[in-house]
């Protein structure tokens, strides 16, 4: 499977879940430490950690340990690499609706 | 879990797979029958239907059943909604350099 292919695959499935999406969110304001990022969610630190995990292997955040603290931060381009492929496939489908007016609007001229 | 959040689970799971990708791509030139969208495909039938199935749960396709042709098209709502949150993502992140940007200017005028 080309590369660009997978990286796709796994950064959709890291955004197909509310904690991860949630996390993306709080890292959109800035770097944070992992109790900081896991405060905010009822949730064992070690499920915490995994989902810290599957964002860190799609490349969405990267981390640094200092001392006893990791901190995280967003790394974009992933993120609109996924933003991209969205765009790209709804200006497909606008000009398809535009040119099926376009034909709908010669078919009614001609019936005139 | 609210109705939105479940939503765009779904709609991100459907969208980590690059068969799923590929008939989202499809769709974007008009609807198409099963059996065209299967073509290009080197799968059993079953495993392709699977995935067409994973897309209708998503409501990013829907489908009507005439005789015994089925045919697909895209319903782009829930597309809009990823391609929002992620644009959203990326411009809070842009805002978040700015003010980082403009916080390092004004260190550097107060250091001359």
């Amino acid at each position: 499977m080309p590369q660009q292919v997978a990286d796709l695959d796994r950064l959709f499935q890291a955004l197909s879940d509310p904690t991860r999406r949630a996390v993306v969110e709080r890292l959109g304001q800035g770097p944070a430490a992992t109790s900081v990022l896991a405060r905010p969610f009822a949730m064992a630190l070690p499920s915490f950690l995994q989902h810290l995990d599957v964002l860190e292997k799609a490349g969405v955040v990267t981390s640094q340990k200092e001392g006893r603290v990791r901190t995280y931060r967003l790394t974009p381009q992933p993120l609109q690499a996924a933003e991209t492929w969205m765009t790209t496939q709804r200006q497909l489908w606008e000009r398809r609706l535009d040119q099926f007016d376009e034909f709908v609007r010669t078919l009614k001229e001609k019936a005139q």
